[in-house]
């Protein structure tokens, strides 16, 4: 019993590991499809979002499984459901990648970002591909000293967005209602997409040192 | 043991509904609030978002525990881990009604919303609190009929959040970016709402029937 629990819990882990995987490559695929104006790029992440959605239901259910099935307490429980909330967190972090697909697709042949505002699309980028990539290695390697930086690259992502407000309301900006909307939907996007890789560096450092509160949702201002 | 088991069933089922009732307020306040430029309710609903996070964390170590306690199989531990899941749908809904409320609060003491979309807003806002209204009495009587009307109010939610962007985006729009930016926000907020309220109709519909599968996150356009 304990060697088939053991080995699912392996199995369950790695399962994450490749939903991170998968979140990882779609906001990647997603900022450079908003940046660069690329409809390809942007139509495959809107299609790979079915994939991770995939993924979580099929996660789901084997941890309702296991929790059947084998009865877990303590720690095992603990895992099981953390795996579950982790997955439905990895999920919405998916949705939010392909929201910004859409964006870009939306205003195909031209680029969604105005140019004003392009470097601080750069920047929100950059800290999402980021924060991405250390969910993953976080899962990976369960060094929490990496929950650390997630939670820094999410105050920048916070702080960028504010910036995105600055811009669109600090009385030069000349933009059209489109660009206003656009701009205002990207960066609320990636700031939840930093709160929740923060709720999965927090469940994962809970599971670790199980001292730690995980705060599921993080107030967002609007 | 069963005995135990089944006190414990209905008091969770109990304080979901209490979750939902608080959210329905939640709602119905933050939208008042918005439309009325009110302040102190707006203040209001912004304090009491605590209590409904406070009720979530204190309803999810339940849930752990009866888990780990009572080893709940088939219908029981499905029961439970929906308890899990709809407690984090039900605390998000909150996060919404607060962040209508903060754009209240925001603008005061003028109102947020502008004129020519004041009827639109208060459209949204009676399904808003129509949907929140069916969700905590889908949650005492199970009666999955009104799981329809909840679905019903999230398409009138989505076509209302349309209309936002078409008059945002229609060429007679004359706000100022403040006004765009919030009529954006606004409007997603509420669109967000009407999905979480459909993903708790329908987690209560599976729990009921047994049959329709869950789907935790619906997709929404950008």
């Amino acid at each position: 019993m304990r060697e088939i629990f053991d080995a699912e819990l392996t199995l369950l882990g790695e399962d994450l590991v490749a939903m991170s995987r998968r979140v990882e490559r779609a906001i990647t695929d997603a900022g450079t499809a908003l940046l660069t104006a690329d409809l390809a790029l942007a139509e495959s992440v809107i299609a790979d979002d079915l994939g991770i959605d995939a993924m979580e239901r099929d996660l789901d259910e084997r941890c309702v499984l296991l929790l059947a099935q084998q009865q877990p307490v303590a720690t095992d429980l603990r895992i099981v459901v953390s795996a579950l909330r982790m997955s439905s967190t990895l999920e919405r972090m998916g949705d939010l990648a392909r929201h910004v697909a859409q964006v870009a697709r939306g205003r195909y042949p031209a680029r969604a970002v105005p140019d004003a505002l392009a470097p601080t699309f750069a920047q929100l980028h950059d800290a999402a591909v980021r924060v991405a990539q250390r969910t993953t290695t976080l899962l990976v390697s369960r060094d929490i000293a990496l929950a650390g930086s997630v939670e820094a690259d999410d105050d920048l992502l916070d702080r960028l967005h504010e910036d995105t407000f600055a811009a669109l309301l600090g009385g030069a900006w000349a933009g059209t209602p489109q660009e206003t909307v656009d701009v205002t939907l990207l960066g609320r996007y990636y700031e939840r997409f930093g709160d929740h890789a923060v709720s999965v560096a927090r469940r994962i450092t809970y599971l670790v040192t199980g001292t730690t509160h995980p705060t599921d949702d993080l107030a967002t201002p609007a």
